[in-house]
């Protein structure tokens, strides 16, 4: 009997269109990219699990998919184990390799890996799918693109610009009004340290974060029952009600954090980057965000994340500096900076927008109608003609009912039909008709080259 | 203890030279694909096992990669089943996915489960990594990418002329000799059947197609140790002897298969196809090869596969005519042609013979030194305004010595290093140097855009 065909749940086939908007977007970041120097690299969907347990925490692990071995997979499980059937305990005797989880652990396994070959400053970007076996929902895929850049081996301030200048270089060619909001885990730490908790960033700041989805009370509670003291509780009230330009908010800070070392360098490193970035010139808005904490544990230095202004939805992309990439895979103390655009938020904002290009949708410029044997040959020498000019073309290729052959046509969003008949054949000439029009008019295969050229 | 990162066997990492390289591969077909109106698609990389099993037989279920099960991957195993030990007969319960293990399965079940949002013909591409659990070996990689096209729903041979005419432009561009060996499915059930041996086909036609390998001696023994009688084998004599132009060869096979039905609409479709493309002209070695036997059990018409006419090395593009695309999906009768590109081997004829653009490996084409901050921040405005300009330039983040500064240019095969000092900062220019005659010019960054552009 046949099977009624489907896929895994979480996963997607996306259409000619969905690749045509997709493509649209990658296209453009990836332009974007090689403008800054980036070098596109690839690894492999599938890594040793020994490169992926342990990276991603307790829950990842349980997330990563993992690929049982082949041939006898039950080889390296006696009997005593079977018994036991402890799934988790055992996963690692099936199976040794786990597919991809994000970028960055694959690009710190390749960073380490080919340490001799690499110049260091290295740029590299990478834009591949990966894999998290999470329980899908509305906007969460158990298959994704992420399309990372980060530079490692430089410490330099002017790469926390570029990529601020990168972000806003590739929303300005999307079309999408962003906000690039900005912090630094320094002054987390010289907030915590000011306020007499240093031992309690984590809490005070996974608590900040959430400022805008609970406001200020119900952080205070959070923070209360966290065991953060009153007196500390009641020193950093403002910086949860600050307000004003990002130089008034900086003034403010470098105040209050002035007695603290960290502090004061987080400070002054956000001061020469959002300074930096107005001597540039930028045409997002860039804001200081104090309660930003994205990525606590990983980021060392600069925190950005980017919202769209005219969409509600999550943070779109986000990034930040990292003092120890590699120290995991034995090569400590690489720092850099990195960003990861989230393709799949851009896609859902790009739609919700119509963001796109008329001519994102359109593939092929010219339709040939088939009017049988000897007309269509004709027909395929203008196709080729036109082709190589750089124009996509096509015959139909069968010479099926006109009603059919238009619609197909009007489907497919084909801006142009051209007709070889009987009197075109005679006199080297085409019947083009405009489909948004009605418009025909009669030309030579040349001046079709020249008009849509 | 840190951890020595390796990759699993038989998968490859891609430095920022080989993306390179492979994108030139990949971004020439693809532009191709889409002059002829080839639409792109992507299915995920994973398909559920009741996709893929039984689609390429026995050792193909073996070599496909499978994905464990999430969470207790052991409690559809009851103690029996455990203690049986059964791997192959256990693995369907504790995997139910898989990795894709070629592109056409997939596009079959993509067809069959989009079939109402179609246009048909339909003309699809896809280019996405497959993986196999093969045996790695030089050349034979567990992850590899595959380029396909195809369009479904119509029996015209103008589809066989265009896929012709798709892989002449295809390895024109690229800069590869190629042999464009044409076969046809009917013409070799024609022989099978003019030689009294019709239900031998598949014997037949695979001894056939070693006789370059092997020679005609051996073919001829081995269609004896398959049974076939000594008559049979005379008469198949003139067809391995065959030799001359493709018009030659046409009309000998004519002549012989003129009692049967199937091999003489064989004959006749393979001269509209030969005919065809001559008349639309090509530049590629096209070749009525009748030993060619590809995916016999699979093609139903035309047959065509591609050789390097300047390197030894196997079929680098291949494909044909089918029937039943959809069949096992409950959509029977589905007719169609494909190719497919073989990436891998396309890049190693390119390597082998050099072929890239020398731009391909140029990633920025202008380094701006770092002198320090202030002049740092001058060349950021400069590397600006070659960004806008759509030329990929950057500064050397750090203000590192001179020497390390200019080698990581020399390294990254960076045609241009532009200074900014005290002086260029004081008159608004810059000092260009050419790095391959060590040529210094003074200019503005408009002029250096004008240049560059």
């Amino acid at each position: 009997m046949a099977q009624k065909p489907a896929i895994p749940k979480g996963t997607r086939d996306f259409s000619a269109i969905e690749m045509a908007r997709r493509n649209y977007i990658f296209d453009t970041i990836k332009r974007q990219f090689k403008l800054f120097g980036y070098k596109q690299i690839e690894t492999p969907a599938m890594e040793n699990l020994s490169t992926l347990m342990g990276k991603y925490g307790d829950e990842g692990d349980k997330l990563l998919f993992k690929i049982l071995n082949s041939g006898d997979w039950m080889k390296n499980l006696n009997d005593e184990e079977l018994a036991g059937r402890n799934s988790v305990k055992l996963t690692s005797k099936v199976s040794e390799k786990g597919l991809r989880y994000d970028l960055t652990v694959p690009f710190a396994r390749f960073v380490v890996q080919h340490r001799n070959e690499l110049q260091m400053p290295f740029k590299r970007f990478q834009i591949q799918p990966v894999w998290r076996a999470d329980r899908p929902q509305k906007g969460r895929y158990r298959e994704f693109y992420q399309c990372d850049a980060d530079v490692v081996g430089s410490d330099s301030l002017n790469n926390e610009l570029e990529l601020l200048q990168l972000i806003d270089a590739v929303f300005a060619d999307l079309g999408i009004n962003i906000i690039i909001k900005v912090n630094n885990r320094k002054i987390l730490a010289g907030i915590a340290e000011a306020i007499g908790a240093a031992d309690k960033i984590v809490d005070i700041t996974v608590a900040m974060d959430k400022i805008d989805k609970i406001g200020i009370d119900n952080v205070n509670a959070e923070l209360r029952d966290n065991g953060i003291s009153e007196e500390s509780i009641a020193l950093l009230q403002p910086v949860l009600t600050m307000s004003g330009s990002n130089e008034e908010k900086l003034d403010l800070i470098a105040d209050m954090l002035k007695d603290s070392e960290t502090g004061s360098l987080g400070v002054q490193e956000m001061r020469e980057v959002i300074e930096g970035i107005n001597d540039l010139g930028h045409r997002a808005t860039v804001e200081v965000d104090l309660s930003l904490a994205r990525g606590l544990n990983y980021y060392t230095g600069t925190i950005i994340e980017v919202k769209a202004a005219d969409v509600q939805i999550g943070s779109i992309t986000g990034g930040g500096r990292y003092d120890n990439l590699t120290g995991v895979f034995g090569m400590p103390g690489l720092s850099g900076v990195g960003i990861s655009f989230g393709a799949d938020r851009i896609y859902d904002v790009m739609n919700q927008l119509d963001l796109y290009p008329e001519e994102v949708e359109t593939s092929v410029k010219v339709l040939f109608i088939n009017f049988g044997e000897k007309e269509s040959r004709q027909a395929m020498k203008y196709v080729r003609q036109l082709r190589e000019a750089g124009i996509p073309a096509q015959l139909f290729p069968d010479s099926a009912k006109m009603k059919k052959q238009m619609s197909s046509a009007d489907a497919d969003h084909i801006p142009f039909v051209a007709f070889v008949g009987e009197q075109e054949l005679a006199d080297g000439s085409l019947m083009l008709k405009d489909m948004a029009t009605g418009e025909q008019t009669n030309m030579t295969v040349d001046q079709l080259i020249d008009k849509l050229r």
